[in-house]
């Protein structure tokens, strides 16, 4: 196996998701990747540039929505990251939805939705790291398959050096697929 | 679109990686899924429990690797994640390489691999998030198309919700597909 040194750049995987707040009143979504887990508790991070439009909505709010767009979304999630909210309503791009709570918009057409609220902010270079506690979900019923989130269904965009792509198929299941791992060697 | 409302967890999507450092002189390996960007540095977080094998490791040493497995390593990468190297040695479960500068192992099998200086520990819930500025990138030759990395060579493992799953195919360009929304909304 030939290894090459390569440039010191994250070339990921990374998803894609559509970051959601409420920014002047209007709904306002911004394109992501550095979004995920920093615990086993139900909290998202998302991290934003602190000069962002989206940004002052999440801190005027409190709060701030995830939604994980298919890849039949690519086009119009690419475009929430070309054009900025200061200079351009993107408020009609998606269909918005609430929880009872408001706070944040959710993409309607985006089959899973977290909303989060804020409960620490972290500053990192010229970004805040918002970790936001998950207090809904949302799914849409096609993308289920006995109750839970279908990866296949759903049909995220992974975003890896230049290109997005979406997901194949299943191969299997955390904590037991390696099992005959454990086995093995033994 | 018919919503509804599910359980508050982190579904994902979420890359599955697996994190090297060396600890008590040993390669060791965790698979993660708490792995990303933060800002647009090139500087890459991984978030580990504080009492996890790996996280001593990464203290001691100040580096830790980030590597993204193919879809063909799903059984290993998943092992990595069931047994602690507090009990078992992982390291020979990869064939491990080092940078010149050393400082913590990675793994040849992965088509990908980060070697990261930790620049800063932020402290979360019982995790700790260390923050990493990439030092080097390392590729398997025959992963990349044109000198960059090609994500269907590459196929890494995103999990979404209980499943392990790999990638199709290249959807398009970021900042570039979305152009024709950018027209079409003026």
């Amino acid at each position: 196996m030939m290894k090459i040194k390569i440039e010191n750049r994250p070339f990921g995987p990374f998803p894609t998701v559509l970051v959601g707040a409420d920014v002047n009143g209007k709904p306002n979504y911004a394109t992501l990747g550095a979004y995920g887990v920093v615990s086993m508790k139900p909290v998202l991070y998302i991290s934003l540039k602190s000069t962002h439009h989206t940004t002052a909505g999440v801190k005027e709010n409190g709060y701030f929505s995830v939604n994980i767009p298919s890849a039949d979304l690519v086009q119009k999630t690419d475009y929430c990251g070309i054009v900025s909210g200061k200079t351009t309503n993107k408020s009609n791009v998606f269909a918005s939805f609430y929880d009872d709570i408001g706070k944040a918009p959710m993409i309607s057409e985006c089959p899973i939705n977290y909303l989060c609220k804020v409960i620490q902010t972290i500053p990192i270079f010229d970004f805040e790291m918002f970790l936001g506690e998950i207090v809904a979900v949302y799914a849409n019923e096609q993308c289920l398959s006995d109750g839970r989130p279908d990866p296949i269904k759903i049909d995220p965009i992974i975003m890896m050096d230049l290109n997005y792509c979406n997901l194949n198929q299943v191969l299997g299941t955390p904590f037991k697929i390696g099992r005959s791992e454990v086995i093995r060697c033994k």
